[in-house]
């Protein structure tokens, strides 16, 4: 069942984004946007994933195309649970890199660095590519969290027996606690809202490097970087800074209102792509209510909820994911700079989707450009200037 | 004097490249192929640069957008002659990358290391950005031989009074004795013809990570994993294997011949952007015609001519920069896996001036995709499944 007629040409462009509309090449990975609202994962609505599915089915989904059985998905979790060690003199490296970094730049170097020690084959096969997608998966939350215990916190955790999920391992690694069951799926629940999002800035990347036939580790590599910009995956902790700007909701509303009158740009709304509402922001709403009646700390929740509030009635501008995932993770005990590496963590599934569907595209991608510069000018050499 | 007229709108689009004509920005940079067979670096002649002036002039050029005078370029070299020695900290993670690695990923994981122990500022300003890309241009070449040093050959090479250019630094350190000036000046123009070349591949890859409002550093390891790729920068690497493949000019033909009949590809040839001719080739044929007379060993370059004189006649392919780029290279003692690396460098001028002058555009880089992929599908509970 292929689905040709809702393409991007009904999307339309908004001038703060290049290339806005002009479709860079086909996906049957994610349709976005279609109706101003909607977010489909291979042809599954984003709202039944995050209520239904867990983040390790929805990576299955997005690289192999369809949901996995029980036994499938069974076998899935044990293997990804397999792929978390990391080889000793990349730990030595991880060690070596300083304290003040932030972890977006550890995952940056440290995935890089992966790439070295357990390189694709030149061949660059498909099963390969599988492997090393599911290697990425498992390994970068452990990855960061050895990094941020032995430089940052000083206190390494030697893993036990494991949890059996994605989230249930990172919690259990960086709480260095046994992990309550409803935390653990409030994450599960925000990784699968991240996991993918079409030709978004970090994907595009991505693809753009795949385009060349270079390794998954190089696309992946440059990914991250993009992420990290405040524009893109940087959002999310921009957030919490602003709600932890304010003691109550009145302050913020107030505080936001001056601000907004001075036109500064307030990160977590609006989005290149959607028009009415961003369509993930219903569940992370729901999980970070959830998250602040369960902990008992509504505080950081209605402050952006009244932030919300003034920034439709002021701007029409409608919150974007990253708005709630801010209350949702400071409330999950997560440090405020690990909070885009965990989008990370969750793009990783869709990024190593697009770099192989890529690569089966074949084209090398390579826009052209307005040239608006000097014309052609003669050469004057260096003693006649 | 700016010249509007001539935009990439001229220019015929391909169909193995995606986005193919489609522009992505506005640049006053570089114009490439606006009659199909030319290239300014901001209205600069190639030609007349590869002929008259020096990487370092370049590399100013590209960076500040006017060629410098006599005191400014001697100002220039010596800064950056300070500029190459790395972090001590630095060393000891390029000490433990594994020796088996492609130089290519040591840059991307050094770089990306670089930019944790020298962080760009959070405000991105201009003038930090300039510092960046100087540091960049000065030390890739250093870290490069510091790890093909002390992790392939074994033998640190302690430097002395340092030569005064990017390319005799390169060469003094390579083969750890005094550098033939006719050497360096081959390298040198070589670097200049490697230094920007628009929105390619790779530079499009630093445009888009840094329209995330990510940092220098995120750009240019991203760019770097780009690059890598066999279609972009690895083609120089893919020209030597080729070449070294055949004993004479005639086996050679003979032998390509074959291979055009069973549609395999040849590195080296043809261009996503020209349709007439590559205008570098012109220079890098020069330069490989010169180091095979003064060396005294033809063999390489005769091999090349004879392929390309196949290429012409059986495809209408012209060689582009990376073809004679091979010979010349090999004639100069380089060693084959340092050939992108080499390329790297060069480009480094022209990724940073595209980061800044993504930053001054302002917009995220966005684009669309078409669906292809299965249309709205009910979700299916996992034990029904």
């Amino acid at each position: 069942m292929v689905d040709h007629a809702a393409g991007s040409a009904t999307r339309p462009s908004k001038r703060s984004v290049a290339l806005s509309g002009a479709p860079a090449g086909n996906t049957a990975i994610c349709s976005v946007g279609q109706s101003g609202d909607n977010l489909r994962y291979r042809g599954y609505d984003i709202l039944d994933l995050a209520r239904e599915a867990t983040f390790e089915e929805v990576a299955w989904l997005l690289l192999r195309g369809e949901l996995p059985d029980n036994a499938t998905l069974a076998a899935y979790r044990e293997r990804l649970a397999g792929l978390t060690a990391l080889p000793g003199t990349l730990c030595k490296i991880l060690e070596h890199l300083p304290a003040t970094s932030h972890p977006m730049d550890v995952l940056r170097t440290g995935i890089s660095a992966l790439g070295q020690f357990e390189p694709e084959s030149e061949d660059r096969n498909a099963k390969g590519a599988l492997a090393i997608a599911d290697r990425l998966i498992a390994c970068s939350g452990p990855m960061l969290l050895y990094w941020h215990q032995t430089a940052v916190t000083g206190r390494r955790v030697e893993t036990g027996p494991e949890a059996a999920s994605i989230a249930g391992r990172f919690l259990r690694r960086l709480h260095d606690a046994p992990v309550d069951a409803l935390d653990r799926r409030a994450l599960d629940r925000s990784l699968i809202l991240y996991a993918e999002h079409e030709f978004n800035a970090s994907t595009f990347t991505a693809r753009v490097i795949a385009g060349t036939g270079s390794d998954m580790f190089s696309a992946v590599t440059g990914a991250i970087g993009a992420l990290r910009g405040p524009r893109h995956g940087g959002a999310n902790e921009a957030a919490l800074t602003v709600l932890q700007r304010y003691g109550d909701p009145e302050q913020a509303a107030r505080d936001i209102a001056e601000r907004l009158s001075r036109r500064e740009i307030v990160m977590g709304f609006g989005h290149p792509v959607y028009i009415v509402e961003d369509p993930r922001n219903r569940i992370i709403k729901e999980i970070a209510r959830e998250l602040a009646e369960r902990k008992g700390n509504s505080m950081p929740f209605r402050i952006a909820g009244a932030i919300e509030t003034v920034m439709k009635e002021r701007r029409s501008l409608f919150p974007n994911l990253d708005w709630y995932s801010a209350p949702a993770y400071f409330l999950l005990g997560i440090p405020r700079s690990l909070f885009t590496p965990l989008f990370a963590m969750a793009r990783m599934a869709g990024w190593c989707a697009h770099i192989m569907e890529q690569r089966d595209d074949g084209r090398i991608i390579r826009p052209g450009a307005n040239y608006i510069g000097p014309g052609p000018r003669p050469f004057l050499p260096l003693d006649q200037r």
